[in-house]
């Protein structure tokens, strides 16, 4: 069930904006790796980026995604 | 899908204040990531700000993306 | 949208006390950053205050602020 | 409407056992913080009590509560 | 209310698997922190272990739990 | 009800991408744990992976193992 796509090279980023990008990806992927059908996460997709509940909750991973990204870039200091 | 705008320059900020700021835009930005719409997003946004637990959803967001701002920031110690 | 009220001057503060006072405090301001009308929140008030789940993830909010606020003051030690 | 009762003297507590304690405390105090009624808190108790899902979401709370708690006591080490 | 059983002796455990396993029991105890009555909460444990919905919130219980365990033990490195 | 199988040897993996696949592990095995009937979780499965609520769930799940893990890896830095 698990993806084999390699989608992790790095924790590292350039720039705070390209982490979170990475967080954005990281919390797609997530998705992918429980549901590895793309046909249906298509049809999930319209589902969540219209119900605000699932934005929100959405918005939580990409917080959290975020936050071990900042650390392992050291806030980009 | 993802905005190519760039939102994020620096997690660092001048005050706490400026802290809560940044966190309250990432929180929204996010939402902009995963629903590009800004129409959508104007019709979804009445929706949250009058639902309660969709207020407090959003608040416990910001309350995440604050904490690595604030951990960015050494707390402005 | 954004208040320009001042309502975080520092996460220092004399006591632990306060500090919960203070995670009271921001978790109060994200609400209102989200539904700057007060006569709204009014209503929404006491629509979460006697809501279990809804004080039970409002509980959730002040203690992922207390977390930041009790790191920035070195655990008041 | 915020309580002047201080609850919170210390964070530091002789065992771990009692940082669990601590936990349950605080997440309590929240709770009467957003609701000062004790009547009405009584009322919302016995909802909760036996509803799983308000059940876990109570755990969560405590659980965050508990890794603040155990930070500030470097692990009880 | 409150338990008066000690079960929580130590953060520390010897392998990263007696981690976890401290972490389900803190989510545990939790549960029957709120909930004293053991006869109620065998009743919820069979609602709980068949609702996808309320295994998902258990399970990010116990990432949370094991989080704090994890940081006491150093990693266990 | 606990399962005696070792699942968790070590939090230390060679890559960032190694360590993704630990996290969904783990956050599988939490449900396992709770729910130890694979002919039941075989059958929620289909129920989560479906729902978009549910596995946006699993995604904060997912994220706060990984988090656990990066800062066990020191990030792969």
């Amino acid at each position: 069930m698990e993806t084999k796509e390699i989608y992790l090279e790095s924790l590292i980023t350039g720039t705070p904006q390209e982490g979170r990008e990475l967080a954005i990806k990281l919390a797609r992927k997530s998705i992918a790796a429980i549901q590895p059908d793309s046909e249906t996460r298509k049809k999930l997709r319209s589902d969540y980026a219209e119900d605000t509940a699932k934005l929100i909750a959405s918005s939580q991973v990409i917080a959290t995604e975020f936050q071990t990204i900042a650390m392992a870039n050291n806030f980009w200091k």
